[in-house]
């Protein structure tokens, strides 16, 4: 039944950026406007990020943070005020000019990111030692332009949190920007189940005005990476263009330390290039907005109804998210229904099941069926919350790590590189120009230098002089 | 000492806008940034923002609305499918021309209100009655390009929520936007401690493109109204300009009747100009990001210092926000912080008072102190938050009943507009003349034709000819 309902989900082996589009589409994520380039989020995936966004900001208060709110626009000439950060961004940004019938005096571009906004603010409240740090946080929306959209993965609006914190010392701020790449990597493991990868961005690669970026890398079902979060370190560059300065302990001014950090609604883009299959959407039960669907099987019966009453109200005082389909589709349609919307346990009961006091627990991870005592429901699914949560981290590790390669030279590193999807480690001179040779040649990007393991044993795969690190290289969405 | 602190603080009775801006600034709630006509939400000032979004977000969920996001961008031709709206609209939307140095093949406005992207995907997503209600809520930032601004009451960049409904009914559509405007009086009477009126606008005053508009106006300090909330009732004008029908039970197509509604961050300006004095800021406890700050006084004192960590821990178990200024700043200069603050208790500990075993308890909305024993605190602060909340209202009815005023015929309307703040209710024909008369002749716009007590008891306090209703007049934030 769930296979006929499903089948125009093209298959993820077949065409995976089909399949993805499909599955987004399917399972009531987003949809499309005529405002081009950007996504409707509908209220399945808007719950998501819901979630995403509700232990995020828990975690965040707890370590110190505040929420504050900037403005969306930025007038060009606050914009110019870091080069190296208006240069990589003043390409991409959307230009106000009007307001009304009128042109402004000065235009404003829509934010890209708000260091600028954050700088300016930091420049009037940071006087003393005694203000700092100054952990603050933003949730808005941001817009780059891009010419080449996708659902979550690259859009002209992204919804987003954006960290600024200003801070005494380098150490202080290196320690902010690492604590937060760590937060963003429990998270990604613990909630989403992404098995994630944390490095450093080469200089390269890091954020425009950054004096060092840490990323969060994924990696998707067919071996592509996903830069799922990045805390940059900037330095005083900054703080000394946009003059902030604090007086020390001592009397004496200096100049403050800086950190910015992120992450987006791409994430959800990452749960579903993950771990989401031909039926649909499989999502990690800590995420799921609905963690459990029950539905009822054959015709209209007492004993059924009061059973599903009477788990529901069971479920309702555990706060265990649960959808009871009461619709008059199909049991066969409501099967396939409840696998496209990836929910993480369907509870089918029926007067059969229920007259040995039982009913049958599917899992949407390995649709593997499970018969349990009516009794002790809510128990067993809780228990196999728990269990699906961990298997599917389990199972995204096991299969990226069959994705993960290492090439000693450069003929190896071709020779995976034209053959495997996933990432290829090597032992890498730290120079720019062999970086470029392998974005010429093949098309692919450096994705970090790992925080773990990423001491050189052997010299640099590319130009076979002597390594200072171990980096990774893979093709990128 | 607290006078000391806040003399900065202008009189509310001596410039009332003056007092306001200062206050606004003097208790964090927001900044300034080179962002003309936006502001910088402080996290003060964004913390009362998230708890009347979690508090309202609750409520709506309760009620079956979902969250969704829609794009904040709105390209010219799209604005343009609903005559009347785009009318109302048009000459207040900033527009975007440009993305990176790219000219837009359409220009596009950043959303000043969404129905018409609303109504773009219910075109897409209602096919059937089954489909019906769709009920959707929005958080987000909209942008109206005012040419004069003041924080919280009237900015160009405005974070609010829009509820857009979709119903197969007449009667339902009413009874959703009746629902909503009645949703919004209750919060604002319970938690904003807000004594609002709530009746329907004038044909004149109503949201462009709607047929009915009710709202909820509040009367400041200095008898003004400010507007605080709208639910408007479309009919099908808006489904049918967009074409979106649905299949009725009977099999035949139907054009369907739609609401929208939306409050936003001008609440915490209302409360503020009802509830603030000249030291400061006071927040109706429900709404305050922190209920309680506890000071120590005298010189460091063991005893003084194991009472107040007892005293946290137990304020943290009760859920009950509390600060505890630990700062080397002196306890007059930390009193007069409180003040502007306005945390609704302050409790002063010191070592005198302990020898007694008691602590001062000090009411930040009537500045009373009250002496209780250490045993008792939280359950004596638990108590007086909720006294504090109801005085609160009851002080602001108090205050704004004097302020209403009834005028039987137009002479003694213009002595009462022309030497009392506040609302002057008439019996009016129902005429745009008369209305527009009063607005000419001595600057008032019609507030409300009120929910309760409309019937009139005499003719038309302008033309003199019959009446059909009372309605309430007054000026305007």
């Amino acid at each position: 039944m769930a296979e006929i309902q499903n089948k125009s989900i093209i298959s993820r082996d077949e065409n995976f950026a089909e399949w993805y589009t499909s599955i987004v589409k399917k399972a009531d994520l987003v949809d499309y406007s005529s405002t081009k380039g950007s996504m409707i989020i509908r209220p399945y995936g808007y719950a998501i990020w819901e979630n995403i966004q509700s232990i995020l900001d828990k975690e965040f208060k707890r370590l110190g943070h505040e929420n504050i709110q900037m403005p969306m626009f930025i007038p060009e000439s606050l914009l110019n005020l870091e080069k190296d950060h208006v240069e990589g961004f003043a390409p991409e940004v959307a230009w106000v000019t009007h307001g009304g019938s009128e042109p402004l005096e000065e235009r404003m571009c829509v934010r890209p990111t708000s260091e600028v906004l954050f700088c300016e603010h930091y420049k009037k409240i940071i006087k003393s030692y005694r203000d700092l740090p100054k952990l603050y946080n933003q949730w808005c929306t941001i817009v780059r332009w891009e010419k080449t959209t996708r659902p979550f993965l690259r859009t002209r609006e992204i919804l987003w949190q954006e960290g600024h914190t200003m801070h005494a010392t380098r150490e202080e701020a290196m320690a902010e920007t690492l604590r937060m790449i760590k937060v963003y990597e429990d998270f990604q493991k613990n909630y989403l189940a992404l098995p994630v990868i944390v490095g450093e961005k080469t200089d390269k690669e890091k954020f425009a005005g950054a004096q060092k970026t840490y990323t969060v890398e994924a990696m998707m079902y067919d071996g592509v990476a996903l830069q799922n979060g990045t805390s940059h370190y900037f330095g005083t560059d900054f703080a000394k263009a946009f003059g902030i300065e604090f007086l020390n302990k001592d009397n004496k001014l200096e100049t403050p330390h800086q950190t910015s950090w992120g992450v987006t609604t791409r994430m959800i883009g990452s749960i579903i290039m993950t771990h989401s299959d031909d039926l649909g959407l499989v999502l990690p039960p800590k995420i799921a907005p609905i963690k459990i669907v029950i539905i009822p099987i054959g015709k209209e019966n007492e004993i059924v109804e009061e059973t599903i009453k009477s788990l529901k109200t069971r479920f309702d005082e555990r706060e265990i998210t649960c959808k009871v389909d009461e619709s008059d589709k199909s049991p066969g349609f409501k099967f396939a229904e409840a696998e496209v919307k990836g929910y993480p346990i369907r509870i089918e009961i029926g007067p059969r099941d229920l007259e040995n006091n039982e009913v049958t627990l599917v899992r949407r991870d390995t649709l593997e069926k499970i018969k349990v005592g009516v009794d002790v429901v809510p128990d067993e699914c809780e228990k196999l919350l728990d269990i699906i949560q961990k298997d599917m981290y389990d199972k995204a590790l096991k299969r990226r790590d069959t994705m993960l390669y290492f090439a000693k030279d450069y003929d190896e590193f071709k020779e995976i590189a034209t053959t495997k999807s996933g990432f290829i480690k090597i032992n890498w001179c730290g120079e720019v120009a062999c970086e470029d040779k392998i974005k010429d040649d093949l098309g692919l990007k450096s994705r970090c230098i790992p925080m773990d393991e990423h001491d050189p044993d052997g010299p640099c795969a590319v130009c076979g002089k002597d390594a200072k690190c171990q980096i990774y290289f893979g093709k990128q969405y």
